[in-house]
């Protein structure tokens, strides 16, 4: 099964907590598709910010909705003092962490949603990967080659053709499901195939 | 609990065939509140039409969520001819339709949605509620009252003021929960409290 996800997405950070284990316990492979929505929500929407800013009355459903729903799967929060953070960095590390992409993937959501870090700064992210037990100052230098900004913009144009709107997103046998709370429908569709 | 719908919503026909039977299973009342997602939207995305055909990649992926949600719950389906409906006569007669409001929400929902009937007509409503046991004459008659079309106004100038921004939503011990594929977290709030 296929995660999309963008670091700056609250929802994002729900799934990207939980994805993980339920996949195990599913027995099914997982594979990490960081992708960035601004240029997304820009070419559907003409915005230039989160639909959760530009439509405040969503936005202040959200926020609520996130106590909630961290509380419901018992997952650190704390709202970010930033919304939403540049992720373009942390794509990109992403795009490059290799097998780290999991724990590196968690870690950086957590400091941005749990611990209020910014995830934009490159010295930040470096002593993300550290704690995670990579090496910090290669990988954010690696992010910032050729390679791995056309591996980030792939991916963008990927979820593009996918028809993804929004974030996250999974993707099981060619099925797309939209949103964390679909997470056990995405996983019960690819076991079912 | 509350249920806040639209006849017109794709989602809230989900969530209307459902909500009976979770809320008797979890031993819970449940108030029908029909209202209008029409003037919201307007107010809040400046649109005359439904998001899912001003936003057609949106719209292309409901419209695929809707066939495998009601697979999954095994609800009949038939995509609509024309979306969205106008829902302004069927909600003023749920309005006003009393204790056969279970009955007759489910009913005009199926006509929407599974049997692509034209519920803004008013023989079709007429024969929908004759169909369940009610008088359609009488009630498609005081669903044009001044009293009926106030209560309507009514409901919706209250999802506004509950901060209502799209259907179905479940109020639950003052908490909005909003989406269908919430009901479950909205009943097990009610329960907890």
């Amino acid at each position: 099964m296929q995660f999309w996800f963008d670091f700056a997405s609250t929802y994002s950070y729900v799934a990207a907590l939980r994805v993980g284990d339920e996949c195990a316990r599913a027995g099914m492979e997982l594979e990490y598709k960081p992708f960035l929505l601004g240029p997304i929500f820009t070419e559907l929407l003409g915005i230039k910010d989160s639909p959760f800013n530009v439509e405040p009355i969503r936005g202040r459903y959200m926020w609520r909705d996130l106590e909630r729903l961290c509380e419901k799967h018992r997952l650190p929060w704390r709202r970010p003092t930033v919304f939403p953070r540049n992720s373009l960095l942390a794509a990109r590390v992403a795009c490059c962490a290799g097998t780290a992409i999991s724990t590196l993937t968690r870690a950086i959501f957590r400091a941005n949603f749990a611990d209020d870090r910014d995830i934009a700064d490159p010295a930040v992210l470096r002593e993300i990967i550290d704690s995670g037990g990579a090496d910090g100052r290669r990988l954010v230098d690696l992010a910032q080659t050729p390679e791995v900004k056309a591996q980030l913009r792939v991916n963008t144009a990927e979820a593009q053709r996918l028809g993804i709107f929004g974030a996250p997103d999974f993707v099981a046998d060619g099925e797309l499901f939209f949103g964390q709370d679909r997470l056990e429908d995405a996983i019960a569709w690819a076991r079912r195939t």
